[in-house]
C-alpha cells in the first residue's frame, strides 16, 4: 500500500478505542500503514482495523521511525514527553491532550473553522481542543465568518464520559444504587443511599453524588474560583476563532448523562443576526445537524445525539433585549467530535500539507 | 384563638402538602384559624395541622366566609376563577399560579426582595412567582439593592418535579428502567429502552426521555422560539426588581433531577462588584446560605439542598472579560422557596398589613 503512515497513540484507551471505529467506519482512509501504539502493558495486543488484524506496538522512540502524522490520545503528561519525540522523528504529532493547547507555536485546530492554522507548525505539533470548547466550535465558527463574534456567555450540561471510563462507571452504579428508591427529596438522602450502596462519594471521581443530581464543577480550581475547564472554554474560543479579545464568560456544570456534552450559548456578534439567517448558515455546514422546529418539540438532546459526528444545534432564538445576539443550544458526543474525531479529521486535513 | 383567618385552597395537591408541612414545623403561627379549602373529591378528608385535626371543605364561596389571607396552589383556570370570589369576600388572595402574575394591578412579591408591594393590591390579590425566577431572587435582589441589576443571562438546570407528581413519577419510572443498562453511548438507545420497559416519550410529560439526558424546554411555546418558561423568568424579574427594562436571555433546560432548580447565572451590575462584597451581601442575608469554598469543594448540589428552605448560592466568579458582572449557581427546591414557602411568607407579611 502508498500513501502516509498513520500512528495512533493510546490505541488501547477510550478514546483509542473511539479513534478506532472512526477509522473503521471510514469509507476510505489515505493511509498506506496504520500503526497502533500503547504502553507496554498493552503492547501486543491484537486489535482489526480496517479488516487486518494489527499488532500493538509499545511506545518508544523507535514506535514514530516513517510515521507521517502521529495521533496522541494518551494523558497530557505522556503527551508532554512524547510528541516532541515523535515531531523529532519527522511525524507532526496531533495531540488530544491539553499540554500545548495555548503554546503560542502549536495551533489549536477545528477543520471546519481553521484548517489554514494546520501549515504553520514550528514544533510540529498540532493540538485538539477540550471536549466542551469543541461542542461549539463548528456552530460559532460557521456565525463567527458571518457576523462577527464579539461575546460568549455559555453554560455547559457536560456529560460523565469527560472524567473517562470510571465515571462512566460511577454514573452507572449511582443510577443501579438509586433505581427503586424514592429519593431526592430531602437533603442528604441521595448521598445516604449511596453510602449504603458501598458508593460513598469519598471514592467518587465526582465531588458530589452525580444521579438525581447536577454538580457546579469540572477540571481543577484556578485563580479567582474559575476552573481549569472554564477558563479552557475562553481560552481555547479566542485562539481557534482567531478574536484574542473575545468576551467569555463559562459556567461548567456535569449533568447525570454518559456521553455527550450540551451547551446554552448566548453569542453576541457585531452585525444583526436573524434566527433565519443563523438557520441557513447552520445547514449549510455540513459538520452540523440543525434540530430547531419547537412546535414539534424539536430539539437536540444529548440522548439523541451520543455516538453522532456533527455537532447539533436547536433551540435558535433572537435575544430579546440584547442587540445582535442569539441564544442558542448546542449537543455533541464529546469522545467523537469532542475528542477521537476532531484528531482524526486535523491529520486527514495533513494529507495534503505534509 | 383570636387572629386572622387563613384558607389554603389546593390543601391535598402535590404543593398544598408541602405547605402544611412548612406550617407544621412553624414555631409559631399568628392564625386563629386555618381552613383547608380543595375540590369536591378531597372535600371530608381530614389532615392534622398543628396538632388539631382538620376537615377539608368544599371550594365554594362560602369557604371564604371570615376569611382574611386565602392561599391558592391550584392550576391557572382554578385561581382564574376563584382568587376573584376570595377576595369580593373580602380575603387578600395570594396565589401561587401563573393567572395574575403579569396583571399591572396585582403585585409580584418575594418578601425579602419587595415586600411593600403586598401594601398596594388593588384587586385584592398578590401573585407568587414562577419557580424558576424565584430560584434566584433572594441574590438577585439583595445585589440589586447594593448594585444596580443592569443585565442577566441565565441558563436553567431544572427539576422533574416542577410538572407535578407525574412528571416525578416518570423520572423514577425511567430511572428504574436504565437501571443495569449500559445505556446512553448511541443516539436512541435509552428511547428504545424505555419502550421495552413500556415507558414510551410519547407518554412522557416530558418532550423528550430525561432519566441520563436534559431536555432544553421547558413550558409552552410562545412567539420566536421562546418558551413561556423563559420568558417568565424575564418578565418576572423585571416586574419583582422593579426594573422595567432590565436585559434578560434565558434558557430553561429540565435535568434529572427530582426537586431542587439550579441555574447558572450571569449578572451585570451599574457598578463594579469584587466577589468579597457578594460574600458579604450574601452572608448578611437570613435566607440565603452561601456555600462558596471551591478548594475544598464546596458548592451548592440539589442533592444537597432539597428539603430546605433558603436559597443556597456558589461558584461567585468576578467575570474575567465583561466589567461589573458576576457569574454565580444558585439552588433553591422549587417546591419550598419555589412556590409553597414564598406563598406562605407572604401570607405572614399581610398579617400587619389587613
Amino acid at each position: 500500500m502508498s500513501g502516509p503512515v498513520l500512528a495512533l497513540v493510546g490505541a488501547t484507551g477510550a478514546v483509542g478505542t473511539v479513534m478506532i471505529d472512526i477509522i473503521n467506519r471510514r469509507e476510505s482512509v489515505p493511509w498506506g500503514e496504520i500503526r497502533l501504539v500503547a504502553s507496554a502493558r498493552s503492547a501486543g495486543k491484537k486489535i482489526t482495523v480496517r479488516g487486518d488484524e494489527l499488532t500493538v506496538v509499545e511506545l518508544t522512540p523507535e514506535a514514530f521511525d516513517g510515521v507521517d502524522v502521529a495521533m496522541f490520545d494518551v494523558p497530557d503528561e505522556v503527551s508532554a514527553e512524547w510528541a516532541p519525540v515523535a515531531a523529532a522523528r519527522g511525524a507532526v504529532a496531533v495531540d488530544n491532550s491539553g499540554a500545548f493547547r495555548m503554546d503560542p507555536e502549536v495551533p489549536l485546530v477545528v477543520p471546519e473553522v481553521n484548517a489554514d492554522a494546520t501549515a504553520t507548525r514550528p514544533k510540529g505539533i498540532i493540538a485538539n481542543p477540550n471536549c466542551t470548547t469543541l461542542s461549539m466550535m463548528a456552530a460559532l465558527g460557521a456565525l463567527h465568518r458571518e457576523f462577527g463574534l464579539r461575546e460568549l456567555v455559555v453554560a455547559s450540561y457536560q456529560a460523565a464520559s469527560g472524567g473517562g471510563q470510571a465515571a462512566i462507571d460511577r454514573l452507572y452504579g449511582e443510577v443501579q444504587a438509586l433505581a427503586g428508591k424514592q429519593v431526592g427529596l430531602r437533603a442528604g438522602d441521595v448521598r445516604e443511599v449511596l453510602e449504603a450502596a458501598g458508593l460513598p462519594v469519598s471514592d467518587s471521581p465526582f465531588p458530589a453524588p452525580l444521579a438525581l443530581n447536577v454538580v457546579p464543577w469540572a477540571g481543577s480550581l484556578k485563580d479567582d474560583g474559575w476552573t481549569s475547564e472554564e477558563l479552557k472554554v475562553r481560552n481555547e474560543s479566542r485562539k481557534i476563532l482567531g478574536i484574542p479579545d473575545l468576551k467569555v464568560s463559562a459556567t461548567c456544570v456535569r449533568v447525570p448523562v454518559v456521553t455527550t456534552h450540551s451547551l446554552a450559548v448566548h453569542a453576541t456578534f457585531e452585525r444583526e443576526v436573524t434566527v433565519g439567517e443563523a438557520h441557513e448558515i447552520f445547514e449549510a455546514q455540513p459538520t452540523i445537524v440543525l434540530v430547531d422546529d419547537p412546535a414539534e418539540k424539536r430539539f437536540p438532546t444529548p440522548a439523541d445525539v451520543v455516538g453522532e459526528d456533527p455537532t447539533y444545534v436547536g433551540r435558535v432564538r433572537q435575544a430579546l433585549d440584547f442587540p445582535n445576539t442569539l441564544d442558542f443550544f448546542v449537543c455533541g458526543d464529546n469522545l467523537r467530535k469532542g475528542a477521537a474525531l476532531n484528531t482524526y479529521e486535523i491529520a486527514e486535513e495533513l494529507v495534503g500539507r505534509l
